[in-house]
């Protein structure tokens, strides 16, 4: 990790300008590229050439190329400076992508990058528009002026499914939110947006057969069939699928609100207010379910061009089956043994419903019944081993276990799951082509749009790279390295990962967010499910507005402080390094002085003292072990022994926050002991 | 300033919960207002209850109030939580403003926060909306929870012309930034967009009758008349009223591209791309320029529905005049024996046309000669005496001097400016009358859509309330106090001025871009015209992506620093500010070692290399000097001298910047040597 860079005020080890660097600052990887000296200097006026095959889609991608490379170089593009004749770059396609994109199409592209000027080549439209996408990251500011470093790149994915997932659902959001993380999903090569469109909490599409459904089960908050046109044509335009997903035969509350007749219990049904697994399950006994699913279909698989369509299947707890005498007098007379047995049938059922429709079937782990016919999809969320099973079977399957982005792991994480991981690995050639890919999921119990971007991004980034670059990308200097700069560039232009974090900071701690920042850097939220599973914390009303919510999932400051601890121990620390771990160690020592007050005026802070007093305390321990390590003071075991038992206590969850610069002080006391 | 608040790490030298201030946190400050100790809790659910004369743009406000509150405190106030009751806000008006807010309505209100209920009484729509701003101010986390504190308000404004001149022509400002300043100026009650629509370097308005003006004189960045309409009416709605200036007879030559025969040169005509006064003006001496004029006045005064209408006026430099003999003559003829007499001539025969058309007529200083009606309005540029002078005469004045935001002064500087300063101190109660408010004017050389809100806000709020509140609002602590309060407010709300700071930084120093705010909070672009006045330097092709452009109006990390210094020389200072003040100073010693890879290896950045050295330097400097003052050490002569030599040599500008660290260090180093 040589070259990460961290947003804190002063951390970067060792810097390096990127410009300088050989390898190509550029995420996800390309599957090949070289790169010479000598670079394009970006001129006042861009003008882009669309050669061969012409497609409307591209037009629009190369004006969208101008736009976005004008808000990352401000360079006035669109002011016409005379005759100054520009730069040319060609985009050329042997053929138009199909209308819509489909699973599996070409998307391979080969960028050239001359200083006299850019070529890209690619067999189809989707290709073309990646090849944008990795030109524009290649631009930057370097010493001859805004330029992109002379490359030739061929690049394709290595998995045709790149996706994510966004539930919509247990928290709504907006049309112009999902349009955002289309942009970003563009950007990092992501294709395929998976919209999670029902739940307990909410119903979020408008029905003209079944109004009830939005009327009655979304709190209003729902899309129109015109905005799911819109939407998927922004996706369309920036070469991404859309699936959508109707949660069934579980998760599905919100149906029943207006249609109390496809559940299995005596309703009436309310929208569930609560996050967890609820009872309701729609009945897979009567005809009527059928008939209105078979119209439900045929109306809304309308609206979205993609061939599949994600049934959910997911987390039945069976209850409400159990509890009905009807069902039990159904799964007798039809030999189905278990609750299982009749989720089968359903899927089945569904199924043909599907096929009818020409719809292709996608579902969670617990759809997978091998009865079902080839053309499905189960998305693993339980582990490889459901995965491998799979695909052994001969059935098509995406990876979405270790790629949940709510579970807020550190990016290095994300970026470490690979599809053929584990029980995967012994998957045959024939087998692996099985694996289609992957999906981060990111689940709305604890999200809004305002804090969406900063659990999606960059993390999602990591899953974007794992899932299209050479399977060899694992290195993790290069990748964070890397994920800076894209993470830059999606800020630039328009995700809010970064442009929310102070303001959060601000509507707690007013005018003395700056404190309260010194603190918000160094933690992160308790991870998994530690927030969402207390009992009577987090409902649908529960404001989002906590310090936990404001902390991003992985903090850059406690990385590139533990870097600098890493290189003191070492003994390959530079001067600027060391006086970087004292700036930050005093920094953290003077803090609680500063917060104190502000969190005990303010209800939503309180809660905050003590991880805030740990930190002073952590930044006190932190300074002896460095004075100690630098010849001034030895350390006597009952000092050390003393200090890490503080620490450990300090490393423990507090107030749903982790203190993330606890485990490198710890490495410092260990130092100043042994010495 | 003793609760001055700064966006840096660590720097609030007195901490003071805002919640706990026996001030109101409210900009700006209202005519009267008392607090009691007990305050409204902001329940889950709020409802508004309109009461009295009915006004559609009353529900919208409300409407948008609730938008707003939610984001301010992130309860998710559209989900509705079960029965819970939750407290009330009731708005009663007597009657609804006009149908355009028109200069001079009545804009007064009551607001009235018990821990029960809020009211707000106000005469008129445009008071309930000014009511309901103040209230969404109150509104802050406190140690209760989200909550109002108690008050009673009654308030109303000093001045009924509070304005917001924006120039679109020499950088373009789409739509969405126009509403954006909108949505801003309702939140602290400025109440005139005075929108500069045509220049030397673009005419911005669809004309139906006149196509060639856009057509030929925009670059195609121009408001159609449905925009036009759209921005009325979304003004309407924030009880703002919109004064278009189309500029006459000179900053005009982007009519003359399309219609050369308006101009008194020979032509053609181009848009002109460079900065500053231009020969180009209209032939007042043609009866067709009239003609044209009336058309105009015409077509495009029915889409403004406000009384007033400015045309300009300015800075004529009379050189296409002299040099055309058909307008000597003409002035021979009619006996008008200089160019101020024909600029006369044709602002009386304009007047006459607005007259027609059922527009007042405003212009700058120039346009004011005593054979005008007294119904025009004179906007000072120039400074006092001409605003004196004006209202000495029984004309409406305005005051912009002093108020031009584009000068770069810090926000003290402007609420320092009162239009009663000076020679209009000396007028009468009944000349005073003249005096009907002022405007902050946004000139647009060196802003783009990214940074106009940097340049604007929060330094807008402070003339807002030398505008709005009792002139005896002087004190700069408290301005400052709440002036971060409303910033943090506008940009939670939408504005730009914060979140796009760090995106830029990024986009020059990519991974360094944390070294590189340390340079850039402690220094502020150079004032007034110095940096548009360098030949050559800049014209509308040129990027503004440079460390100038980034760098903010005001640095707060200087000012906060400057106080911290102030403490510890009086003997004043706590601990935590003199340990903040060495941290700092730590910090920029150490700064250059980390940023001059970066700036050595970046054609945007290499000019920066010398002030970032200098930076460095004071932080040299001042450790030593604090060192001295804590009796580490004492200063001799030579020292200070030399430390007092080198650091007015840091003072000068540099590459456009000025290092504002530099005065505190002189001051702590004259200590030092007095010791």
């Amino acid at each position: 990790m040589r070259h990460l860079a961290a947003v804190i005020f002063l951390c970067v080890a060792a810097i390096t300008c990127w410009a300088q660097s050989a390898e190509l600052n550029v995420l996800p990887l390309p599957a090949s590229a070289s790169r010479s000296n000598s670079e394009f200097l970006v001129p006042p006026r861009v003008e882009i050439a669309l050669n061969g095959a012409k497609d409307a889609r591209l037009n629009r991608a190369a004006d969208r190329f101008v736009t976005a490379l004008a808000k990352k170089t401000a360079i006035p593009f669109a002011m016409k400076p005379g005759k100054a004749k520009g730069g040319t770059i060609t985009v050329h396609i042997d053929r138009a992508s199909n209308a819509f994109p489909e699973l599996g199409e070409d998307e391979s592209y080969k960028l050239a990058v001359t200083p006299a000027e850019i070529r890209i080549d690619a067999p189809t439209t989707l290709g073309a528009m990646h090849g944008l996408q990795t030109l524009l990251q290649l631009v930057h500011a370097g010493p001859n002026g805004i330029a992109a470093p002379a490359v030739t790149v061929e690049d394709r994915p290595r998995f045709p499914w790149r996706g994510l997932m966004i539930d919509a659902c247990r928290h709504w959001m907006p049309v112009e939110i999902i349009k955002r993380e289309l942009d970003a999903m563009e950007q990092v090569k992501m294709n395929v947006l998976h919209w999670h469109l029902s739940e307990n909490q909410g119903f979020r599409v408008e029905s003209k057969v079944f109004p009830k459904l939005q009327e009655l089960g979304s709190d209003g908050f729902y899309y129109t069939q015109a905005d799911i046109r819109d939407i998927v044509n922004y996706a369309n335009d920036r070469g991404i699928r859309v699936v959508p997903e109707f949660d069934t035969p579980g998760h599905a509350t919100a149906w029943f609100v207006g249609y109390p007749e496809l559940g299995s219990g005596p309703g009436p049904y309310q929208i569930e207010r609560e996050f967890g697994i609820f009872d309701p399950a729609m009945d897979p006994t009567k005809e009527s379910t059928y008939k209105f699913l078979d119209k439900f279909v045929g109306e809304i698989g309308a609206l979205f061009p993609d061939a599949y369509w994600h049934i959910g299947g997911d987390e039945v707890n069976g209850k409400e089956w159990n509890a009905n005498p009807k069902i039990k007098e159904f799964m007798a007379a039809h030999n189905l043994k278990d609750n299982d047995a009749l989720q089968a049938y359903f899927n089945k059922r569904l199924e043909e419903i599907l096929r009818k429709h020409k719809k292709k079937m996608v579902g969670w782990d617990e759809i997978f019944t091998p009865d079902l016919p080839k053309t499905i999809v189960v998305q693993s969320w339980r582990g490889p081993k459901s995965l491998a099973e799979t695909a052994r079977q001969g059935y098509d399957s995406l990876l979405s276990h270790g790629y949940y982005l709510d579970m807020l792991y550190p990016a290095a994480q994300f970026y470490g799951v690979d599809p053929f991981d584990g029980e995967a690995a012994a998957l045959s050639a024939d087998e692996r082509k099985h694996v289609l890919g992957g999906e981060a999921c990111m689940w709305a119990e604890l999200i809004t749009p305002e804090t969406i971007d900063s659990r999606v991004w960059p993390n999602a980034a990591a899953v974007a790279e794992r899932l299209w670059s050479p399977p060899e990308s694992k290195d993790l200097g290069s990748m964070y390295r890397r994920l800076t700069a894209v993470s830059q560039q999606l800020g630039l232009l328009g995700t809010t990962h970064e442009s929310s974090y102070l303001p959060m900071l601000e509507r707690l701690a007013g005018p003395n967010a700056a404190a309260l920042k010194i603190l918000a850097d160094v933690v992160e939220p308790t991870k998994e499910y530690s927030r969402v599973s207390q009992e009577g914390k987090y409902n649908a009303f529960t404001p989002l507005n906590r310090l936990p919510d404001a902390a991003r999932p992985e903090s850059f400051t406690a990385l590139a402080f533990g870097k600098m601890v890493d290189n003191i121990i070492a003994g390959t620390a530079q001067p600027v390094e060391r006086n970087t771990a004292r700036l930050l160690l005093t920094a953290w020592r003077d803090n609680h002085v500063r917060l104190a007050p502000t969190l005990n005026q303010n209800a939503l802070l309180k809660e905050d003292v003590p991880i805030s007093e740990n930190l002073s305390a952590v930044g006190v321990i932190g300074l002896e072990a460095l004075d100690m390590l630098e010849g001034r003071g030895t350390a006597v075991e009952s000092w050390r022994a003393q200090q890490t038992a503080l620490l450990s206590q300090f490393a423990k969850p507090n107030a749903e926050l982790l203190l993330k610069v606890v485990a490198p002080v710890e490495k410092l006391v260990a130092a100043a002991g042994a010495k």
